[in-house]
C-alpha cells in the first residue's frame, strides 16, 4: 500500500505528430449502445468468424490495424513500428494479430492504459524523428476476459454492482507528420499507485487514485488546468471510479466536472445494458478514442481532448495471493489545431 | 505461418547514451554456472524470502533497481522513466516489484526478449531528451515459469532433450548521459517470425529464425557486419537454437561463429548442470548482459557487442489451441568508447 507520488513525469511533443487516421472495431453488445455510429465495423456475434474467444479476440485487432492504416491511405511496409498490447496472457491478443504484417513490434503490457501508453511511445518516437509512421494497437474481448480473470461463461456466475463490463473491442491509431490533426501535443506517463483494494470486482476504486495521480502530475508539469480542456476522459474508471476521481479533485478545491467523462459510462447505455458500473478493458478506452472522440475532433466539435487510460495492474493470482491492486494511469493531450 | 520479413528497422542513437550501471541478481542453480561471479547477489534458495514463487520473482526485480541505482550514484526520483516487463500473466512480476518507487513507468511485453526491448527504450528516451535517466528491468523465475506454462514442480514431469531451464534471474540497466561507456549506439527493433514451429518445448527452434532476421536488418540497415563486434549474443536460444542461427547465416555465406554465442549456453554448464538446451526466460539475457557482459566492457575485455534478446510470444492457450509460436529478437549495439 503506496502514498500517492508526486513529480516531475511529462513531456511535451514539439513536433506535435499528427493522427493520421484512426479505426475502431466493436462487438454486438458494443453495437447497441450510444456509440454504435462511430465504430468502423461492428460484428454480428463476437466471434468474428473465429475458433476460439481469444482468436476472436486477435481478429478484432488485426481488423482495427488493417482499417486504419487503410484510411491513413497506407500500407503495413510503410508503418515503421508499431507498439500493441492487450490483456490476455502473454498478450497473445496483439502478437497473433500482427505476426503477418511484418511490422517493427515493441510489445506493451499496461493493462487497460495500453491505447494511452501505445499513443505516448508512438508518438515519442515519430516525435524524435525515429521513425515517419507509427501504430498503437489494443483490444479486450468479454469473454475471453472472463474466462481468464472470473469465470467461464457457462457458469453464469452473478455479479456484483462495482462489477464493470469489458468491453469487446479494439483501437487503432496511425501516427505520423501531416499538416493536419488531430495533433499528439504532450504526454503524461502514470507511475504505479496503490492504496490497498483488494476487491477485484471494484477496479475503478483501485484506478482512481491512478487517475488522479497522473492528471495532477499533467497540470503541474506542464501548467495546464482541466478547463484547457474542452474534454478529459479516462478510460474505464466505470460510474463508481468516476465519482471518486471527481471527489478526489474536489478536496483540492478542483472541480472537473464540467469538462470530464469516463469511456466506460459513455460506450454503453448503464440504464439499459445491465453493464453495473460499465464498460472496462483495454477495448473500452481504444474504441472510445478512436471511434468517437477523434472523430469529434476532425468534425470541429471538440478542440482539446486529454485521453486519460487506467489500468489495474493485478492478475488472478496476485489477488489469490492476497494482494492489493496496483494501478496506472497514462495521458495523452491531443488537439484539433496546433497548439 | 510466415515469410521471413525484410526491410529497415533500425535506428542510430547520435548522441549515444551511457548505461550509467547495471546489476544483475540471480538464484542458487545460477550462483553454481560458470558465470557466478559475475552477479551482484544470489539467493541462496530460490525464495528470496517470499512466500510465493511470484512474490520471489518481484523480489529479484527490485533488488535489481535497488542495487543498480545505488550503482549508478542516484535515487528513484532521480530516475524519470522506467521500461519494464517479465514473463507472469499480466506482468505482476514487474508491477508488484516496482510500485514503490514511484518512478513513471511504461510496462512491456516481449517474452525473453524484455532485457533488450527494455533497453532499447530507455535508449531512445536519454537519447531523444524526453528524460535524464531511465531504466531497463526484467526477470524470470524457474518455479514461476514451470508452473504457469508447464507443470507444478511437485508433478516432476519429464522434460525433452531440446526443453530449457528458466533461469531464476533478473537485470536492470540504468541508461543516462554521461562521459563514461558503455554507450548504446543503435538499436533493431524486430518484427514477428514464425515458421511454424509448434513445439512448446523446442524454443530455440522457434526463436531462432526471428534472431536471424533482426541480426540480417541489422546488418543490412546499418552496413555493418559481424566482424564489427567482438561479441554477439543472443538472450536464450539455448544450444539448439545457436547452432540452427549459425546455420541460417551460414546458408548466406556468412560465418558468425566466431564472435557468437548465446547465454543461455553460458549461463550454466551444459555438461554438468542438467538443464538440457540450456537456460531461457528474460532473466537468462537479462542477468548475463548486466552481470557478466557489461562487466567485460568496463574492464575493457569486450569493445562491441550486439546484445539480441530473443523472445517466444506463445502462451499455454495459444499452444492448446494449435497455434504456432510468434517468436521476436531486439537488437542493442552497445560500445565500450563511443562509435
Amino acid at each position: 500500500m503506496q502514498a500517492l507520488h508526486k513529480g516531475k513525469q511529462s513531456v511535451i511533443f514539439d513536433n506535435q505528430p499528427s493522427i493520421l487516421a484512426s479505426a475502431a472495431i466493436a462487438g454486438k453488445k458494443e453495437a447497441e449502445g450510444p456509440l454504435r455510429n462511430y465504430f468502423d465495423y461492428c460484428g454480428q456475434d463476437n466471434t468474428l468468424g473465429q475458433k476460439s474467444w481469444e482468436k476472436a479476440e486477435s481478429k478484432l485487432q488485426e481488423m482495427a490495424i488493417d482499417t486504419a492504416k487503410r484510411k491513413a491511405g497506407c500500407d503495413y511496409k510503410d508503418i515503421e513500428l508499431l507498439f500493441a498490447g492487450d490483456l490476455l496472457n502473454q498478450c497473445i491478443g496483439s502478437a497473433f494479430a500482427i505476426r503477418s504484417t511484418g511490422i517493427p513490434f515493441l510489445g506493451l503490457y499496461g493493462a487497460c492504459s495500453t491505447m494511452a501508453e501505445s499513443l505516448l511511445l508512438a508518438s515519442a518516437a515519430v516525435n524524435a524523428g525515429y521513425c515517419k509512421k507509427a501504430a498503437a494497437l489494443t483490444s479486450s474481448h468479454f469473454a475471453s476476459a472472463e474466462r481468464q480473470y472470473r469465470f467461464p461463461l457457462g457458469y453464469g456466475g452473478q455479479r456484483t454492482p462495482t462489477a464493470q463490463w469489458t468491453v469487446t473491442g479494439a483501437g487503432c491509431c496511425i501516427v505520423g507528420t501531416a499538416a493536419h490533426g488531430p495533433y499528439v501535443n504532450a504526454a503524461t506517463a502514470g507511475r504505479i499507485e496503490d492504496l490497498g483494494i483488494k476487491d477485484a470486482n471494484n477496479m475503478g476504486a483501485a484506478m482512481a487514485p491512478a487517475a488522479y495521480s497522473t492528471l495532477r502530475a499533467h497540470f503541474d508539469d506542464l501548467g495546464r488546468a482541466p478547463n484547457d480542456y474542452d474534454m478529459i476522459v479516462t478510460g474505464d474508471l466505470g460510474a463508481l471510479g468516476k465519482e471518486i476521481l471527481i471527489d478526489l479533485f474536489r478536496r483540492d478545491g478542483v472541480s472537473i466536472s464540467g469538462v470530464y467523462n469516463d469511456c466506460g459510462t459513455m460506450i454503453f447505455d448503464l440504464e439499459r445494458q445491465d453493464v453495473h458500473a460499465g464498460g472496462s478493458g483495454c477495448g473500452c478506452g481504444a474504441s472510445v478514442l478512436c471511434g468517437y472522440l477523434l472523430s469529434q475532433m476532425r468534425a470541429g466539435k471538440l478542440k482539446n481532448l486529454l485521453f486519460c487510460a487506467t489500468g489495474a495492474l493485478l492478475s488472478p493470482i496476485s489477488t489469490w495471493q492476497g494482494e492489493s491492486i496496483p494501478s496506472i494511469c497514462h495521458a495523452v493531450s491531443i488537439s484539433a489545431e496546433k497548439r
